[in-house]
């Protein structure tokens, strides 16, 4: 099989590439390296089985010539949608970088795909895409869907031009409705926030909000293993809709912060903001359901507590 | 009250111009006439309230310079974004057409609202949003939302940048979920198609799909009346998202058909397509629950056959 992956040099592309190595598949990357490095994928790129394409495919052009030039041997059997605007208090601001980096880029491949007959996508969508729903639990049937960030606009305008194309060509649309993923290499996140902060400043932590923010989180290991599932789950829809996330109702930010701290420089200063949103865009509290992927026969390998451990300890490598 | 209705020369623009100006607001029109005429408009740019400007806000720069030569005089107080392909087939097989005329409007509107502090929008959204739930009934909560044209999914593409916008600036964001409407200056949809159809060929009327299609259809008067409704109710929430149409489940296409035939026609022969859609995108069935708009008091002059019925003299009357 020939996947390609765009957006394949990023964190959960670097990992997912390779999951898809090691599956035995032809694996070919597109990434304009503008979070992505090719230093994730140092090691893979002496395989002959991947390929690596330097364009961004926010721009239609350049994706099409991405697209011809990653099928030029070998036809493409899947496209794994990874690329997206990973700074979502930056989309806020500034509202084009979501409209270009999150959406154009979907839309954009999806052209692409029409054009060579690629019929199946795997998209990284998120939860971002439905807002704040406060205590109610939110599994893939709730509405309305009113995202309060840009990044969770574009990601819930990517889904909705994936599902129009699904009507009119698209085979099979895998859209994977991601929590917050934890893990190296780490490019953004809470996690990463602390620890850069700490390196700036041993003696003091300063956090972005009260602290009381609690959130899920799944290590990428994890999070690979559910799309797999996924993927690999027959269905008589076109499309296959599934929250990823781990069973757990998540852990607090002041947590978080405690734990970085206690590895790094155990007598810093903590120091909390105000409110309980670190910031605008920012869902403080979710109750997301993984019933449906559960009911596929998955459970992940770590709660949320674990994965942010292991996570603080691969950060803290990586950054030494 | 300053009013700007972006797409105000069009079907239900040019119908909301009049009944904003009867309320006595100031209004400015921003249209690029691709769809809509000032025909539409002839006897109210007499009125000294209504302020005409020809500009396409698809383009940033032109919907900046729009917004600015709007609100040059009397600053703005609502904006009515009605501005939106109307041809989904068209949509569908070429999609830049929604991405620029559907959602980059929105997209550019919202720019331009932040800018002017502009903080209350009221948005033609779509039943389309919600894609084909068979016959489950369709309330405003529910999901997942899977469009199946690329129209639908720009009007959710839509939604979801004003949900986002509502987190950082809007007061207030009125979504309309339109169904169907029918009335005239018809611009588009099934009745225009049969009398424009007969007036070529009066011996046959070719109908796309088999003709049995059914869905509801409001009167352009009874939904500018919803809107209004709408409006004005006060909410604790800064987005109120309703579905507006009628009370009863519709009319199927072939019904149409007969009665059009009947009033021009009556000897024409009716020639059925085969299945019961009628282009890539279309909804066969629809099951629209408004029972959210009617807890607000408002119920529908005319129900879908008789919508349908004023529509047909009035569209037959425009036409000869």
């Amino acid at each position: 099989m020939h996947s390609l992956i765009i957006g394949g040099a990023g964190f959960i592309g670097s990992n997912l590439t390779d999951y898809l190595l090691n599956e035995g598949n032809k694996v070919t990357i597109i990434d304009n390296l503008s979070r992505g490095s090719t230093n994730n994928l140092n090691y893979y790129l002496k395989n002959n089985n991947l390929n690596f394409i330097n364009r961004d495919v926010s721009n239609l052009q350049n994706c099409k010539l991405a697209f011809l030039d990653a099928s030029r041997d070998i036809s493409i059997d899947e496209v794994w949608h990874l690329a997206a605007n990973s700074d979502i208090p930056a989309g806020v601001s500034n509202p084009d970088i979501d409209l270009k980096d999150t959406f154009l880029t979907t839309f954009n491949i999806l052209i692409c795909m029409k054009e060579l007959s690629i019929k199946i996508i795997n998209f990284a969508s998120s939860s971002a895409i439905y807002g704040d729903f406060k205590d109610v639990i939110i599994n893939e049937d709730i509405g309305p869907l009113l995202p309060i960030s840009n990044y969770g606009a574009m990601k819930l305008a990517s889904e909705a031009q994936i599902s129009a194309a699904s009507e009119s060509f698209l085979q099979r649309a895998n859209i994977f409705r991601f929590p917050n993923v934890v893990g190296v290499p780490a490019t953004h996140g809470v996690i990463l926030d602390f620890v850069q902060k700490l390196k700036r400043n041993i003696n003091k932590l300063e956090v972005l909000g009260d602290g009381s923010q609690c959130k899920s989180y799944l290590h990428v290991s994890d999070l690979i293993d559910a799309m797999f599932v996924i993927r690999k789950k027959p269905s008589n829809s076109k499309i296959m809709l599934v929250n990823i996330g781990p069973l757990d109702m998540g852990v607090n930010v002041k947590w978080i912060a405690e734990q970085v701290v206690s590895k790094i420089s155990p007598n810093a200063k903590i120091i909390y903001g105000i409110g309980n949103k670190g910031w605008v865009g920012d869902v403080p509290k979710f109750n997301y359901s993984t019933n449906k992927l559960q009911s596929f026969g998955w459970a992940p390998k770590l709660n949320s507590k674990d994965a942010i451990l292991l996570s603080i300890n691969q950060i803290i490598n990586e950054n030494q």
